[in-house]
């Protein structure tokens, strides 16, 4: 029988010892296959301990399949795989290069960021509290797939009176960031061919390759996706940014609207997937009305985001679904749980519902309208050799050189001033050449933001 | 050689219908193992049909295990162990029907619920106050894409601690539950077939369904994922829960473990996903080291989820990938933002750092298993009639019949005294008759569970 020396000082409880002795009997095949384990009353005489801790051990080994019962009482030692990989755990991999950028930046343009300024910090912990205190049981339930009936019925309410969409919470669908929301419209429509206007912003493509899905890039010309471009594909659906291109600031002509408005309608299973993404923000011109709400709303998939007004760490997107893909979702998709936490749908329910979400906006429009002002007014001296666009909508400017400097030579002479901009280039796919650089203000405060563009002036003064 | 009448009118394409028409044969064993069958060539001449229908049926056939080929071109039938299911089962259309539940039940003893009694509201809220206050300039910071670093150093640190796992922060990915992370690993692994055990929750086949990913549903035995099963499929990738399988209860034996791990080692390319959900509920034995710590590390995927732990409705979970998997996500996936809120995930880290997590998993655990004893207590009046299984670990129980009634029986009876259970049936791919049900205790409070289970014993009585 089994000699066990327990160790008194172990911090494994007794039958866990008993249980680990056992186990290397087996493993290193002294104990072979077949061989009967003493019974647990003569394990337990034997080794001046009780029934119980025995049985625990054997339960444990029967449980981990070392041993098998049979006839009730008597374990017998089952056989067990000979390892030829080692059981022992391996050195924590290597870290990896540390990631050190080659420059340093005093100020980064970047167009992803925004203002640490703007989030409503008292408010969002006064109604997150509120939401713990006052509805903790409906946090526990499961959500439903779509999102939170309540949040829905606010975002139905505010697309209608801001957006001039009449829709219904049934057709809302609430996920985590647009990005999840795309990936999801890629299995709510199988073997449809995507049409992306290029430039993009990178991630449709890049989702799109991750998921084997088939698509095309279409150029864009003065009034939006080119729909000369779109015909030549076999593309069925097509995702296009109406109110506010990014990066090009193009807003998509009323022309342009219904010519893909009937495109979409001309066949079954074809659908503009309208990004309203930045549509908040406009400074010079009244809201453009969405795409949405100059068709039947048949052919329309139209998607949001909170990510640009509240915050990118807070992922709350939202589409709403023509009457038919409503349906078709609730078929096919609504197995897929709500990625967003219930605790914030509940949060920023109470924020749109008490009138905070409006004046959020407003005073962020107000906050950005300033911040662009600030850089238009220090980049003027360079208006002769640049010109400017963008400046009616979003949270970025593109300057482009009237001599046709290529953007390399923008983006070099800014970094020698410690200014990070960005070239329109990188946001098509495929080649391009630009001489377009491109500025997001929203990241930065006024007086960084002059400083910043006084630098600008002194890189590319020559231009 | 074979006679197929093809249906013109029939709605499967050829290939299909010849596929399903052979496979008929082999089930039947007219087509005996070792059987050789025609040439690809000879099949399309003698049926008149083309080259292309005879490669598709028979890659279908090679796909789902039933022929092999051998030196190339020869196709032969391999000895098939009964198939229940056929993989890649097309999901039944749903009605739209309305909503209504067709019976009230005074008690649903559905595995999905948990108890709302255990959430930590009051610790949650000031956790959530006090990251909003002290890190606001970081909350609104971009997320790195695998998640927030001190969130992933703590996982790490649990995972060290409680499942004696080796790992670095940059092997986690924090996702919005573990549906979320398992659609990035459809991406991270393309062109993988992947293997589910079979019965099952229901979720991983519709995500593979609905992102038209290949699997192969594999029977359990004794041991676990039926190791026979999985080596006369395609799959190289096989997502398994070796702590507690939902929903049998099987703990994986250590055989069986170490099997996997060979077979997984074999080939590369070949993973094993771990989930290793609900694996924090143990009542009766220690927990089971993970499959993860047992080999190099470099096969196994491991998920976990905090759903089961927290609130499902706070959607936050994490994969630990390999090394050599972590570098290919960070080339092709990390453009995918982190899904989940960094509010979240920052409370979520002082929750498990603060000692909170360890605290609130105890308290759980005494909570359920007084749950779980007082229902056992109240059914052992039907000890006779049934045998009961999955006391050890995990939410729930099976209660099987002695005699052989169907669940149906059992599930109408237990409903006319308005109390819900489940067929275990109804978690299998394809058809399967069962005399089981499964009682999941975690939503009621003990004395919901005591009336509930003294309405079963009224119910089943006579059985």
């Amino acid at each position: 029988m089994l000699t066990i020396t327990f160790e008194d000082q172990g911090r494994q409880p007794l039958y866990q010892q008993l249980y680990s002795r056992i186990k290397e009997e087996i493993e290193a095949g002294r104990l072979a296959a077949g061989a009967r384990l003493p019974s647990k009353r003569k394990m337990a005489d034997h080794l001046k301990i009780s029934l119980t801790t025995v049985e625990n051990a054997y339960a444990q080994l029967s449980l981990e399949g070392y041993v098998a019962s049979r006839e009730k009482r008597a374990y017998y030692v089952r056989p067990v795989e000979k390892m030829t990989i080692s059981p022992v755990a391996p050195e924590p991999p290597r870290a990896r290069v540390p990631r050190v950028p080659a420059r340093r930046y005093l100020f980064d343009l970047s167009t992803s960021r925004v203002s640490l300024k703007g989030f409503p910090f008292s408010i969002w912990t006064k109604l997150m509290r509120e939401s713990l205190r006052d509805e903790s049981a409906s946090l526990l339930e499961p959500v439903p797939p779509q999102g939170d009936l309540a949040l829905r019925r606010e975002i139905v309410n505010y697309l209608r009176q801001f957006r001039s969409m009449r829709v219904t919470a049934e057709q809302v669908v609430v996920g985590a960031g647009t990005e999840y929301l795309l990936g999801l419209l890629t299995e709510l429509l199988p073997g449809a061919v995507f049409a992306l206007e290029n430039p993009n912003y990178h991630k449709p493509a890049r989702i799109f390759q991750s998921r084997r899905v088939k698509f095309a890039a279409i150029s864009m010309d003065q009034e939006g996706l080119s729909l000369a471009g779109l015909t030549k594909t076999q593309a069925s659906v097509a995702l296009v940014t109406p109110s506010h291109h990014f990066p090009l600031g193009t807003v998509m002509s009323v022309g342009r609207r219904r010519q893909l408005l009937q495109w979409a309608a001309a066949r079954p299973g074809r659908y503009l997937i309208e990004d309203d993404y930045d549509s908040e923000y406009r400074f010079a011109l009244k809201p453009v009305p969405p795409l949405h709400s100059l068709g039947s709303g048949q052919q329309v998939i139209y998607l949001n985001t909170f990510t640009r007004t509240l915050a990118p760490s807070l992922r709350i997107a939202y589409m709403v679904l023509p009457p038919g893909l409503s349906e078709l979702y609730e078929r096919k998709l609504a197995f897929y749980a709500c990625p967003v936490s219930e605790f914030e749908q509940c949060a920023l329910r109470k924020f749109i519902e008490g009138g905070y979400y409006e004046r959020h906006l407003n005073r962020l429009r107000n906050l950005y309208r300033a911040r662009r002002d600030v850089l238009m007014q220090r980049l003027a001296p360079l208006a002769g050799a640049f010109s400017l666009a963008g400046q009616a909508a979003g949270l970025h400017l593109l300057l482009t050189s009237r001599q046709g400097w290529p953007e390399e030579k923008m983006i070099r002479l800014a970094a020698q001033n410690e200014v990070r901009v960005y070239g329109l280039s990188s946001y098509y796919l495929g080649r391009a050449a630009a001489s377009t650089v491109i500025i997001g203000y929203a990241g930065l405060e006024e007086a960084e933001l002059g400083q910043a563009a006084a630098r600008l002036v002194a890189a590319w003064g020559g231009g």
